[in-house]
């Protein structure tokens, strides 16, 4: 059995390092825009051939397509026009609506699993990927109606193999929630760098010297590269402009106690925000 | 020689075990106004003794002051009141004007040192404390022209001994900038917590879920203690408030890219941010 994997980055080499080291797949055949990351993921083991993509579609038994989202939605029709009936498809893009919605009357919709492994790091390419980047994480799978059984039973294992927990939603779903889980937190971490870069624009020594372990971790989400979030971003614009007012509104509430010097309430809003602890 | 930790929490503990793990000083004796802290603290061998705050002020030849920066504008002056003229006194606030200001006419001014080791994690109590927590970290020495010579010695040399690199710069600045690399931090994860358990109110298992890893570093300080940061945004509050407004002006522009469609801009804003990548 072949394996396809389109996009040789993070998420489509540590998915193909996962399933070579529980012996999934004979074969494993990829494909990347970028040449360099091509060359790489063959240096690496992620892969064992580059080949075109046309070539990668008819020759896999199984494709994984983990490229940023705008890329995903403009070849899903194009590949579900070229495999056989047998073939299973899955993509791994961090919105899930607009690919699925796209496909919605494709006649071989049935063979395409829409799944979010929710595992990206701020790295990237195929350089950060490994076999266990998805070690007891989550894997949100949309739409599942819609996909064959035994397509459905395909992506399972793989997911199991890696030990994924699955969750079962809709496509529209999975994307309002995503924005708070996932795309949020970035925009607020690209804005708190935003902010911080700015007021030390001209003080780079002292911002060097003084920063600390609270800024590292909220700024994290910070280094995660443009060519995968903007495509989220727009994909999820909708979600995102409801999220980040909301966000806009907490932080106004915050501000308002502070000015206020309503610190009663400012400890009643800390409190409250403690309870993330309890959430795994 | 005794050394005195009043407040035998995170900061106190690990100062008092990475001074001990280098055999300085002699003994080390505590206080704690929480009981169990402080019974805890002898338990971990974090201290020899607990002593009442009086007589370990008396007994002390240095003391480390590691309480809730209100707790340490409160007692400050009360202590160089009773100490002797070769005492050492240094605090570990995470803010440092007010605190140099109310005792900047005090007659034993020189024998304090005001620091600020930026090291603190969301976790606390004596039970997170460890003689590591503060290598290769940074400490903030402030108004250092305003504390004697011998006094300075000493306290750099407590933090040389835990392999700290040291920065000066005046209480005033200290707070500008630390409202900036550390506390707006902390507020920008709040309001994050804030927004997604409000949103996730009645979904609590979706949310249990969906938690992933981009949610688990920016609400990671949102664990933080009201008690350690009501006092902190009180003391600091109007730096603090300038901080909140740039961070609101720049979520803005960022949202307003969103809503105008203008993603040339926002995938410029977050190339610029992306630079937070090379500061350390």
């Amino acid at each position: 059995m072949n394996i396809g994997i389109i996009g040789l980055g993070l998420i489509g080499g540590s998915i193909s390092l996962g399933l070579r080291k529980s012996n999934f797949g004979d074969k494993f055949i990829g494909t990347d825009s970028n040449q360099e990351n091509a060359l790489h993921a063959v240096k690496l083991g992620i892969v064992d051939e580059i080949i075109p993509l046309q070539d990668l579609i008819m020759q896999s038994s199984v494709i994984v397509l983990s490229i940023p989202v705008d890329g995903i939605d403009k070849i899903l029709q194009n590949i579900l026009d070229k495999i056989s009936n047998n073939t299973v498809i899955l993509d791994t893009g961090s919105t899930k609506y607009d690919i699925c919605n796209r496909i919605l009357s494709h006649p071989k919709r049935s063979r395409f699993v829409a799944t979010h492994p929710i595992a990206g790091i701020e790295n990237s390419g195929p350089i950060s990927a490994h076999s266990d980047l998805f070690y007891q994480k989550k894997c949100i799978i949309c739409d599942s109606e819609l996909s064959a059984p035994d397509a459905m039973s395909v992506v399972t294992k793989i997911y199991s193999i890696m030990k994924m927990r699955m969750i079962y939603m809709t496509s529209k779903e999975h994307d309002l929630y995503i924005a708070y889980i996932s795309h949020l937190p970035h925009v607020v971490s690209f804005a708190l760098a935003s902010t911080v870069l700015t007021k030390f624009k001209n003080e780079e020594k002292i911002f060097n010297n003084m920063m600390g372990s609270g800024l590292d971790s909220t700024t994290r989400l910070a280094k995660s590269k443009p060519e995968t979030w903007l495509p989220i971003f727009i994909a999820n614009r909708k979600n995102m402009i409801q999220a980040i007012n909301s966000y806009i509104d907490h932080l106004n509430k915050f501000r308002n106690h502070l000015i206020n010097k309503e610190f009663i309430k400012i400890d009643r809003y800390m409190k409250k925000a403690n309870d993330i602890k309890y959430k795994r």
